[in-house]
């Protein structure tokens, strides 16, 4: 299940387009859109929301027979209390993003939008540990705006890109939000270095967990937890 | 305001009680209680209840003239939402505790319950940085039999703390969970090293920023919301 | 005790205003001025003499009732030898700043004067793990020329601090040098970002470790000296 | 093509059988020994020639058509060169378990051997930045011990692994040496947390890599060599 | 000239010798003790007295045509103005004892006296980024007992530094005093380890520095002092 | 010994004359050149062959009575494996080049070339602990040009030196390459900082474990290897 945290069903089928792109054939992927909450995710009150959604989502999952999730929201917000509902592998998009582009270049750089949000990366930078390796960048537009696809911000996500390359020693660029997927051709061919982006990149993740027959670890961390909360499951 | 994120009014009325102690004369606290939740934050999934009940008691506070905001919860839940909803300033008890001990002790340990929420302690001292000054105990021990106070829990504690004087290199003890503030004498005099209580240290710290008409940035991370949510505010 | 390291009794008084005007009502201010030692603090040698004339300030403020102090020079000169001689709390307004500064925004910079100081930021800085949301920038501009007061420097520290918001990804600034609380408020004005000053930061910190009743920790990095040194105390 | 750095044909077979096991339908799997070198890498002078021999692999690998590779050795000898070498994506063992873990739980450990060894995970944890997340140890066996099986490492493994459980706050194992694939079940059984072993995880990389069209970025670190040395490729 | 910051002249002997022992055959060494200050520097207090002492030693070693220094007293006590004053290169024992460990071992442990020095060894290991591979331990002995050699310590030293090679994972011992030398020998005979005096290790730096004809950097943090401060030079 | 990592005797030369500048009058210098391998080390794969080199190297010197090692090569391949070889010490000019740096500034920049090889040193910065100290810089220019003297280069390493002055607060220079000791003189008039060579600190640092009587330490890490591989020793 690829899980929007906002209440946008546009931008839910833009990234579920993106995902399928990459999935195995063996792979039914479901899209979901959060039920209440907000229309994107761009400031901390919107992740509020957005991590809520993801929980009510990822616990309808469970009654439905998904096998994993993926988070489709720059931020991963709701990715814990996902990881400690879910039975099966969760990963977020910005993990799986961070990863990925550690296993393609020595130093990257994350491109995400708007300024505000930036501090959401550093705090997965943070928790991944590859702040050493990373810089992080913004350009100037709404979420709101790209759940229609993304060819417009082109040129502004290639430019701060291209800084990135000159000034950061960046060999790689990660794509700092969801819907973004019709970029990355466009992108990867203007600046000749890997394009990653997190959804695609954390559908792989999830199908390679469930090869292995891992999830979620539950001996502390992410136990199943004691109360569900208010809402019915 | 201290806000509760959890709904069980007791715990609001210990926790509310332990501020009183140290506020300043002309200060003037009031308790409050998430209307909506989970009884007490022990899991990922309580934080995301605790986050909301957070973000919709500090927008009613807005209405009603707070003029800052301590979040009473091991491990700030809903604290950066909090922080770009208030106008005022808005202090966790766990930042609060932890930059605290950090004036007193060159080493200091968290002692929090129960063990699945050591991460939520570890993530605040990645943010704070002190790391590298820190360890993380914890006793097992529910939160939610916290709230109509915390003695029972005396030997535990101070077993751990104990242990981190003697084994971490800690030279002072941070208690890591809102309720126990009734602990914090006789641990001091048992260990003989200080005993920092989030709420309160962080009642002292919002009104040092009151009196230097400090809050916080709005410039990005922090700037008022693009939208509140589903909620009326 | 509002503790000047330097010899400069205008220093002390403009420190001291500027402390007063953040300072509770129960709370009685005390300026106090090095005996001997150097006019400002700018070099390693000059913070060897502030050091001492620290630890002689805290000394005689032992032996006539003094609760707290703030150490008043950036870089907190003399802190550790100051935090194992006094009974109750000690401060350093550079600690002080940093925390504060973190309280209020995710990322800020440090302005200080002049550049060869740089390090003694940076060195409080990896003290108080805040090197992960800092930059240190500097003005070309000596100390000792801040002691009647600082606004010849306000387009100066302005430049540079706006430097810091567009290019560090700043949110706040911290003044780098007491004697500046003049320049809190124009600055405050242009640049529409909390701009810290570390002596009241210190002030409000004491205050609030006081009200909690809690001083530096004795077990071991600050247990009192075996010995006072050649001066009689 | 999953590349043996050493010499020894039934640790290759050992490795291969592991990674079929993840494999999906249509990944067609190659097993490769190394031509000349040393029979197990266990030194710092095994992994000088160990990365001769990774080299020599995958530059033969070039020639006949082989889409990406895994590295299978714990500690990633080679892997750098490996990296610019091949036109598709190569994974190392290590990165990849790390990753893997990573994605989890909060905190895990890796069990290696031998004790010597344990600076080469050290190593790839500074390198991909989750030192702060994981501990290193390790059991008193020599690799070469492990070639055809590994069950009799069962006890030490498990041993060592409960007492990272216990001790250092881990919630997963990830196994610190191939040819460990028949730990995996009987760990897991007994440990009840998620065990990690890295040739499998790297081969689901390198499939999700193949996937999303990504390979090793080539515009500095990883560039196309100068020359290829002495031997004719 | 090897700059004892104490006023004990049986310590400065004792240094003075085991500095002997390693110089090069054109090296002429001077012991120097402090003319006023404390008798050993065991705390934050001493440690300002110490500072005082060399920086007035190194101000009379300008003016005897010094061409280098080594400062003997773990923790490098006015190592900061001391480089700005000489003209020569000055080098901490602290800093030496720690890079000549990270030249032959991956981790080490420093075992210094007493337990509340500790910070003090930890202080050098953050301004060194030498943290990730050190432990710090300690031995309940003042300093002051060391002046007329240290064997009587050897029971306890090597009781600490076995402690630190089977659990800390160290494979060399730093010894954290000055006046150990005569230890290194049994200690390395017990260990089977490089055992590292720092006094021996910073007077062989200070020769290489003056082989290669380099000093300190003179542009910025180190640069000549605008005062000297109320002692006449 | 000087070894050379790569098979161009002329650099070898070059690198041996600068190397016996600062050698003292009892150490006899012996230069070695590979006798496979590659004709300079820019990349990874180089990094191979030279790895491969330094040990055959090692191996033979230990066969003639070399009593020491100094690796040639910025980026210290074959590093570890020379140490755990070798009887005496082994001392890459990378770690003395950052370690020397070290003593003599609070922060500084290597000036390395190509720029394809920057991450080697990161990579040493990353082992040495002193990445929160130095940046990294590259010149466009080949390491095969230098073998012959590198006064051509003198324009492009000043240019990017005196960027590092200005912008990254750097009051050091370490050259970034073997082969460059002639542009020491030059720099160090033009810039007015120290200039650090990695192969002249590399010589002292051999010479004072030598006075000292140290060696690595062979207790895990770097043990003697327990095969040598295929080549005859």
């Amino acid at each position: 299940m690829i899980v929007n945290p906002n209440t946008t069903a546009s931008m839910t089928r833009t990234v579920l387009a993106g995902a399928e792109a990459v999935a195995g054939p063996s792979t039914r992927l479901v899209g979901s859109t959060a039920a209440r909450g907000v229309e994107s995710v761009e400031s901390n009150t919107d992740e509020v929301w957005g991590a809520l959604a993801v929980l009510e989502q990822v616990r309808t999952g469970e009654t439905t027979g998904v096998d994993g999730y993926v988070i489709a929201c720059f931020g991963d917000t709701g990715l814990p209390a996902a990881k400690e509902t879910a039975r099966g592998p969760v990963v977020g998009m910005t993990e799986a993003a961070l990863f990925t582009a550690a296993l393609l270049a020595a130093r990257f750089s994350v491109v995400t939008l708007p300024p505000r949000t930036r501090e959401q990366s550093h705090r997965v930078l943070r928790e991944t540990g590859l702040a050493h390796r990373a810089t992080v960048r913004a350009i100037e537009e709404p979420v709101a705006e790209v759940h229609g696809g993304s060819l417009h911000l082109l040129d502004a996500v290639a430019g701060e890109a291209a800084a990135a390359l000159a000034a950061d020693g960046a060999e790689a660029i990660v794509l700092g939000c969801a819907g973004l997927a019709d970029l990355v051709g466009p992108l990867t061919e203007r600046l000749g270095v890997p394009v990653v982006e997190g959804v695609a990149a954390a559908v792989t993740l999830v199908e390679g967990l469930l090869a292995q027959r891992l999830s979620t670890s539950r001996v502390a961390t992410y136990a199943p937890p004691e109360r569900l909360g208010p809402v019915p499951a």
